[in-house]
């Protein structure tokens, strides 16, 4: 990729800032923890696995910044981090695995916890980007010469710390010599699908055409599409999974039109903490994102808003995952 | 209606700007017809029934302006309303009838003329709002106190001459008291739900939540909605009609939910000359209204985009039209 979605320079944690994107490709410098915590927050780094990696980095910016290292202080930036943004389950494990590291420590020697925490942050960074590769090949199985994709929301290199879970398939689709056209939703609120899929894509020279979110069914329904891959930010145990709001909209469409319906997501995605979709908590997010958010504001003062940042497809649904690990079959059978 | 979405007065054309709802509530006086088709053109007024009242104001306005009565002028203007907008039947069901009264006259004297034009157009308008009347009453019997009810788009007071087809449906059943609560999906590109539904439901009082198109599929999942009504642009002899893009897949959604699909419109909506959904045609839509339309430009420069206005959505998707003349089944079972 010929950009840098996060990655440590100098002992800082170095953030394209999403919410910029596309007018301007603006890395932010951070060497507070706090920034990157706010950085997940408002969304400049975001993508359930980016998430976690800049949440590992992050713990390491901590002792860094602070030279902190007692177990209390640890704690407390690791719930901190596990505070920022409920859904995505590999947030939680890259803050556990980092602090499962730093308890495995002989003692709290600051350059031995510093070495530790920022080593096993890129671990957990080019673990990713091995992931990415791995769904990348085991998917582009799937993708035939010609065909075109819809994707939802960015599950990108933009969302990951490689080349991404779904558009990695695109991409080692392409790599492998295969032409591959994309239709991409613009996934509203956050317009993540015009803003950050349709810039990754066209920088990476793939034909991309943006639809609004509510124009899938239709270009289903004309044969327009021939398979649909989105990411996911947990799975849960009996195979429900939680993704962008708008995935169970267009999953219900594709079982309709019986376009094969796949989930690209690293193993690290399927949260055995978790029984089924209900129990996965969905963030809500504000009235302003809908209202208000690229400019102009589009509805009348005081407007109620329901604005659910996630919703849960059930297992059903699903033709199959596409994981690290290879491809997992899902509960659709068509 | 607290507002006035087109009116005749003074001999001209008043009509209320939409493009600048909810921010402003302008309204243009208009005394020259190129203008009204501008309107047209524009979406300053919109809506099917609506557009059909502007264009044969604007025949009138066009005598009022010009004072040339012959048939070749007349004609020409027909033909400019008819090519403002391609998709509503509606539109051209009027100029039609204004040209047919404009034929009738045993001579082309010019109050002659202008008094049949105006009074035509005042005819075509008060039958709409008649129309509105109808469809509220026979859609209300559908309606349950307590109920909550999905919308797409706006076919509400803002698309007719009277209180809407949809929206007509949900004022005449509050009015017999029963308590209703509206979602109004925002509909992309032009977010006529956000700015337009919203906007009027909230002066009338009704309790409305506004969400983003993307999310309907996951309130049908909860439970949340009892049925769901929309108007429609032009329906077809068998039963396919033609709606705001994003019709279509709320209608396979509530289809997959068991969420009654109703279909708000007048009988001229029904359209003898085409036989199915297939004939219609669909207007495609600038790609500037997806990409910057309120504010902040939101994809890369150079983004393709496809951006149709409508969609068709077949019959079997159907539970009932709500028309002026009573309820007409459906082709869905259920």
């Amino acid at each position: 990729m010929n950009f840098s979605t996060i990655r440590r320079e100098n002992n800082k944690v170095i953030i394209l800032a999403q919410t910029r994107l596309p007018s301007e490709e603006k890395y932010l410098e951070l060497d507070d923890y706090r920034d990157v915590i706010e950085a997940i927050k408002c969304l400049d780094v975001r993508g359930a696995p980016a998430i976690g990696i800049a949440a590992a980095y992050g713990m390491a910016l901590a002792v860094e910044q602070t030279g902190r290292t007692e177990a209390e202080f640890i704690n407390e930036v690791a719930n901190c981090f596990k505070d920022s943004r409920p859904t995505a389950v590999n947030l939680f494990r890259a803050v556990d695995r980092m602090l499962s590291r730093f308890r495995q420590l002989p003692n709290n020697d600051e350059p031995a916890v510093l070495e530790a925490l920022w080593s096993e942050a890129e671990a957990i960074h080019e673990e990713d980007r091995r992931m990415c590769r791995q769904i990348g090949i085991h998917g582009a199985e799937l993708i035939n010469d010609g065909d075109t994709i819809l994707t939802h929301c960015n599950a990108g290199a933009l969302a990951t710390g490689g080349t991404g879970t779904a558009l990695g398939v695109i991409y080692t689709a392409v790599e492998q010599g295969k032409r591959v056209r994309v239709y991409a939703d613009e996934t509203r609120p956050l317009l993540q699908g015009a803003r950050l899929t349709v810039w990754e894509l066209m920088r990476a020279g793939i034909e991309v055409t943006l639809i609004c979110d509510n124009t899938a069914g239709m270009l289903m329904k004309e044969g327009g599409i021939d398979h649909v891959i989105v990411g996911a930010d947990r799975i849960a145990r009996n195979g429900d999974f939680a993704n962008k709001i708008g995935t169970y909209s267009i999953a219900v469409l594709a079982g309709y039109h019986k376009v094969p319906f796949y989930v690209a997501a690293p193993a690290s995605t399927f949260d055995d903490q978790t029984d089924s979709g209900e129990q996965i908590v969905i963030e809500e997010r504000s009235a302003e994102e809908v209202v208000e958010g690229f400019g102009d504001r589009t509805a009348p003062a005081e407007t109620k808003v329901y604005s659910p940042a996630f919703d849960v497809t059930p297992f059903e649904l699903v033709n199959c995952f596409i994981t690290d690990k290879g491809i997992k079959p899902g509960g659709r059978k068509d």
